[in-house]
Parts: C-alpha cells; structure tokens; sequence
C-alpha cells in the first residue's frame, strides 16, 4: 500500500512540497499568498488571482467582536495554556450562518448557473435568476449570498470586491448571474436583499475558476489571522470577563427565586 | 460598562478595521500578509518585515503527512459536513511538542538574552549560552529549537531562514544568543543538535522585536493553509481511509485471541 | 433584555441546577447517567429511560482506533499540555459519517415513519419502507442506519439494542419501521443491508419519544469517554509516533525521487 | 510493528472491549458510569469508587451561562450543521483557568503530599502545608483548588463532595493536606481563599488512588452532557444571537467616530 501525497514529503536533508526544494526554491521566493494556491495546486498564482485572492482573504480576516471572536475569547479565559485551542474555537463557527457561507454562495451560483454565459441575452438571465428564487422560495430556503441583518442598504464590501473582480478579470458569468438573482430576489419579495460579502465571494471565487470549497479554505485562512488579532488583543485588553460580567449580569433567575444575586 | 475592541467595528454602512474603512482604504490595497500585522497592530508593516513574516509563515504551510494533517484527514472522514471542523482538529495539534515550538523558542531566546546585545565579547556570549545550557540540562528540560529527530544533520530551513533574517536586517542579538546556544549545546551533550526551524523562527521573531505569541500565531496561520491543502487534497485523492485501513491491519488481538479477524 | 437559561444559576452561597440546589439536592442522589437527562430537560429519567440511555451511551464509548481516537492520539503528540484539546479533536470527526449517524438514523426514522402505528398492517408498513427505499434509491443517498463496512452479515449490537429496548418497552413502531426498511433494502438491492448500531439506536432514541438530536448527544458524551480512556492509555504506553511512523513508511516520495529517505 | 490498544478491538462479528464482549457481556449490564471506568482500566469500579466518580463527574455537569457555554453557543450560531463543532469549542475552554483545575489540584495534592498520612501529627502536616503556601506565595504562583471569585465565604459543593468522599471511604490523606493548605491560606494571607470543588475534585480523586489526569477527564466527560444541555436549549429557546447583540451594543466606537452605529 502506498500512502503519500503529493503536497509534500521530507528528507534526512530536504524538505519537498509540490516538487520544489521548500528552502532553495520557496522560502524568500514566494509570498505567503503565492504559497495558499502552490500548496493546494503546486502551481503558483497569477498576478491577478494572487490579487483577487488577497482581496478576498482581507475581507475574511475580521470586522470586530464577532461570534467566532468571542468564542475564542471565551476559550482563552478557561485555558490560557493552549492559543490553538482558542483559534479552534473560534473557526469551529465559520460554518453555514457566518463566514462558511462564503463556500454556500459558491456552490449556489455554481450549481444553478447553467450553461449561462456573459453572451446570453439579458432576458435569459434574468428569467434563470427568477426561476432560481421562486424555486428558493417556495421552499423556504433561504437565498445564499443575499441579504445581510446590519448592512440593509447594501453590503459596503460587495460594489468594491467587484471592481477588484472587474479589474483583474473575474467579473465573469457567475458575478452577472449573481447579480441577476439580487434583483430577481428584490422583485419576487418586494424589498431589497442585497447581495452580501459572501455572494460577492461566492461569485469571484467562481470565476476564478474554481471549486466552492476554495471560498471556505479563503474564509479559514483570512479568519484564523483574525482571530489572533483577537487573541493577542485580549492578552493586552482583555474583554473576557468583561463579556461574561455583563452576560451573567442580564440574569435575574437568583431575585426571581428571591435569593441574593451572585455579586 | 464599555465593551470593545480597537480591532474594529461595523455600522450600518460601513466596516472598520484598526479605525480604517475596509472596503474603501484595505480591500485591493493591502495584501493579505500586511492584514495579518495590520489587523494585531493598526500598523502596516515596513517591507522587511513583511519579507520576513512571509518567510516564517511559509515555513509553517506544511510539509507532507504531519500528524496535524492525519488528524485533519481522520476528521473529514467521519464529519465531511464540517471543513472548519477538520482544520480546528488538525489545529489543535500545533502545541509544545509541534509547531507551537516556535512559541517556545522565541520565548526561551528572549527569558535568557539578558543584557546580551550584538557589541558584547564572543566569551560573554558563551558562557551564559553554557550557563543556561547546563541548567536546561540539570533540569532535564528540552532545549527549545535544538534538536530535530529526522534532520540530523541540520535542518535545512535553518540556514535559510537565517539568510532571510540577514538580508532584512533581523540577524540580531537573538540569532547570536541561539547560535551560542546550539555551540553550547554541542559541547555539553558532545553531538550535535541542529538548531531547528522552530529555534530560527524563534530567533527571528525575536530579533523583529515581536512577543513570543507572535510565533505561534504565524504557525497557525501558515498551518492552516497547509491544512485547507491537505483536505482538498484528500477530497481529490482520499488517504483518510487507507490510512485507517494500514493502522488497523498491524492490529493482531483477533488472531491472537484465536477469532477471524475484521477482514 | 434579560438573558437567561433555565439550566441554572451561581448565587454567592448556593448553585442551582433546573432550580434544584446542586449541593444538597443532586450531589450523592443522582447519578451521572440521571444528570443528563435532568440537566437538559429538568426531570429524572424513569428506570426504563435510564437504562436505555445507559445502553446507548456505552454502545457509543468506544470500540478499538476509530478514526476519531487517530486523531485525538495524533493530537496529543504535538499539544501534550491541552488533554481538551485531543478530546476536542476526536470529537470533531463524530459527524455525518461516523457516530452522528445516530442522529442522522433517528431523523430519517421521525421522517419517514408517517402515520405508521404498532396497530398498522404489515403491508402498509412494508409498503412504506418500500417506498421510502426506492426514493433514497433514486436521489442516490446513503440509506441511515442500513450497512456496515465490517460487520457485513449483521451489526453485533443490533439485536441486543433492540433486545434491550424491548426489555424496557422501546421496542415500538420505529423500531418496527427500520427493520421493514432493513427488509426493503434487501429487496431491493438484491443483498443484506443490515440495520447497523446507529440504526439501532435511532430507532431506540425515537421509541423513547426524544428528538433525532439526543442520540448525537449521547453519541458525543459516550464518546468522550473513549477518547479520554485512549489518552490515558496514550498517555501509558504510546501509538501515536509509532503510528506517524507507519503512515511515513508508505511514503515512497523520496525514493522514487532518487532522494535519501526520511530515515 | 504492530499497533494495537488493550481497549479493544473488531472483528467481522463481535466488538470487545478490555477483553469482553460488548454486545452480550457489557451492554445492559454496565451502566455508562462503569463503562468509563472500565473502558479505561479494564476493571469494574467498586460501589464506593461508582459513587464518588458520579459524584464528580455530575459537578463538572454544568451550573449555567459558563464561558465554555457561551463559546457553544457563539459557536453553534455560526455553524449550526454541527453540533459536535459546538461541543468540541466548549471544551476547549476547559484548561487551567475552569474546570482543568480539578486536574491541578489534584497534581498540586499528589506533589506536595511528601510522606504524610493519616497518622501524621497535626503539626507535621501543617507545617509542610505552611511551607508549600508559603513557597507558592513566594513564586506569585496561584494555589490550585483554594478561593472562587463569586463563593467568596465558600464553595458549597466542597462540604458535600466532602462528605461523599468520607461515605465512600475517600477522606483520606489528601483530604486532610489539602484542608491544612485551605487553613496554611488562611493564616499565611490573612484572609479566606476557600477550598472550591477543584480542590475538592483533587483530594478525592487523589484519596481515590488514581492520577491527576483522571480529575480532568471527569472534568471532560461530565462538561460534555452539560454543553449538549445547553446546546438543545439554545435550539429550542435561543440565546447566542441575543447575546451577541448585548455585547455589540456596550460598543460605543461608531457613535465615538461621530458615525451612525450598526442598527
């Protein structure tokens, strides 16, 4: 039985991954971003997929207190001794609500799609889209990639992921069919269901060719950053108790029992 | 009670981050290695050290079956519904005895430089390399980031990772007190122990003036890049039950116990 | 807003569990196996309940290296100051392949049983299962709770699951469902699919009138015991190197390379 | 190399577990209690040791809106398609700060004991109580088991975790060290630093004969059932999104930045 792969093996002398000498030929010659796509690939990233790639990265890293920051933070309260049990924590809750969606909105345009392209008709598109949300619709699931419970108006993340898609070539057919289904959504529900970071995500990462799981892979990866960003944060600042004072301090089970409060 | 983070924070049309607007002053401006350091500092950092940070974040990606990468196969076998499931399982093996080295070394360089600087005498630096050396030993501690069970010889990260440092300017007191360390370490045990890439990413991020926590959150990062690769990878080209399978098969408690056994 | 969980409360001099006070009315008069069941829905299990779950719960502990006890063990290898960790890492393989399917068996059954009763005929029963097995047929789904890679002519635990159940009156119309599906999916595969343990058990848990998520929570505390019983035995005699160094020695990279192995 | 654990193993008809069968010598006839205990040693506990292991394990159980239960929650918010995700970040964060301790204590008994006995004179034992309070207070190390932020006048569950202990023949030795340490405090600090249920957890488990990694295991598998409670709650009457919304709203950033806030 062989068991091996082709990521990567080690020498008594060298290191291998993808075929090229990891301290001779990568190290101080590829980026850390060249290095996400040539590890999963063994081919290094073109100027304007490294460049989509960073942008969606960034755009996963992290925006404040969210719930996978304060689980993190819970964590590292309990057990200081381990920063990688914290980061785990934290990314266990990029799944199908938050962050994993990104993947969600990749799968969706993939997979309704069809054999669109950027030449079919505008009518074409747009009764795909309708036909995609009615479907959606009626059977009560709800739209990947649309609607956001903050960013009511429009996600500020989404017209600048798709000028970056713009400029280095991925505002291809699924960025049109994405766009598509936000406005089918907005006729078929009377009220604007913009599409979100992860829609515009789920459509870049399309066309650029590649599989949904790359969007969840990009939301880890970005995330993991950010979630050390909180991490460290909370070893200068730290908000942990701060967060459990205040949530314990909504209780009133111990009045409503008529029994002294716990501090 | 006041509850927030100078990380960032969200309004109704807007993300911050580090009190700058994500979409219209990050996205597309900075990549995602200047996001790491900007999101932990509200600084961008100066190209050195963004050079350096690469280096030591691609060091930690991956190379081949690692025991965080078994874990992370073994993981999507049984829950393939969860990706972020299988990098927080092979995550949590980045600890004192992998990767989370990293942590321990720079820890271990910048608790014993003392008032070592780059002007004192070699003698100087020599002997509390020795003093500490000895007492590591007396205690029957390891010394962290000497040492490596496969590079024997020298680990081929180390000389290149110490370039890298030099040609940014982070060969410093650090890199001196490590390096006088693994001399130490070799007269006092009489054989080699190499110091490991774990040792030359702690001496660097301690030459970058970083706190030791800084280390295991670029290995983090890196690893978990390398552990996206992996699990696309095992998706493509399933190991996970092969691997099962080999571990199973050196199992002889049914013979022994005289049953037929599983297979 | 008032947050709250009827679980429980900490007041300065006493602790309360579903309102009962831990110290003086649950400590030393109700076992663990009891605490389950009264800290998720505030009531003592009846006798019969109790021995049910005991039956579940110890099918779930642990039966040899599964997947889930690799990784814990390859986790621990490198994390050895984090015992969470492993466990943790262990636990996230319990998913829709392994041990989850407890649940997953327990939905389909709650799903798919209808209007079936004790009191319907065979043939409607018969009919249903058919029915239900050529759907699954066709959209090509795994059928829950049917097969097992090993135990090809009959899972072990499957009659003294059910003989149990019956023993403590659970042997009710899911339990009557599965096995008409047991019996379907030999008809129509043209081979035996045997009712596996989580079948079983999903048959059992829907027979005590839980909902599907119980038997992946008892799936998850039983397992937790494994696991902790695999590191302690980790811990006294270790496999995990022995087991990297298996998987390694499959690698034939390096050779085929013309390239020096690892050792 | 053969890889095989003495906990059990499969064959293509039966499951043995420590030697036994599982399907007609364990299950209905261990309950999961001794199936923990059994799955780790081999051997059946003794009544004494079945009680005072529920005993344990059913004060790890749960005592509400904890910070490992408020990162399953975060967690399941972001991830809902796996609970075991939710579960495994809740026990992450039972380290050396919550719920680890017990272990600590434990260790901290079992380290410090030296050649006491019950048949030491009290001032022998008090005094090497004194002398290890006064070395730890020395190194501004925290004494493990002794002082809780909230049962600032006394734990409640460590008088009656006590008492179990002495029912079941368990008020040993360490007992009586950890109670001389608990006065050594006292007189050494001026003030109370009560015994909490770590330190209980400790002595017993110590008095039990078994090793500090047992207190945590306990620890573990008592925490699972109390998540899994929780995560049914938060099902069925959800919490983590209200909690979120508590926290994001103590977040005065925008209105600082002279922005609109988040909604």
């Amino acid at each position: 039985m062989s068991i091996k792969t082709d990521i990567g093996f080690t020498t008594q002398d060298q290191i291998f991954v993808r075929g090229r000498n990891l301290s001779e030929d990568i190290l101080g010659k590829m980026d850390f971003i060249d290095m996400i796509y040539f590890t999963a690939t063994g081919q290094e990233p073109s100027a304007p997929l490294r460049a989509m790639m960073n942008a969606i990265i960034v755009t996963a890293t992290d925006h404040g207190l969210t719930p996978s920051a304060i689980a993190a933070r819970m964590t590292i309260l309990g057990a200081p001794e381990s920063l990688q049990g914290a980061v785990a924590a934290g990314l266990l809750g990029a799944g199908n609500h938050f962050l994993g969606t990104m993947q969600n909105a990749a799968q969706f345009a993939q997979d309704h799609i069809g054999s669109l392209t950027l030449e079919s008709p505008d009518a074409e598109v747009a009764a795909q889209a309708r036909s995609v949300v009615k479907s959606y619709r009626a059977a009560k699931r709800i739209l990947p990639g649309m609607g956001h419970p903050i960013h009511i108006h429009g996600d500020p993340r989404t017209p600048r992921l798709r000028q970056i898609a713009r400029d280095n070539g991925f505002d291809g057919k699924h960025w049109r069919f994405m766009c598509a289904v936000e406005q089918a959504a907005k006729d078929e529900y009377g009220r604007l269901l913009p599409m979100n970071a992860a829609g515009a995500v789920g459509a870049s990462v399309s066309d650029m060719g590649l599989a949904p799981i790359w969007a969840r892979a990009f939301a880890l990866i970005g995330r993991s950053a950010g979630l050390l960003a909180h991490l460290m944060d909370e070893a200068a600042k730290p908000l942990g108790q701060k967060i459990w004072d205040l949530i314990l301090a909504q209780d009133d089970s111990a009045q409503l029992a008529g029994l002294a409060p716990r501090n």
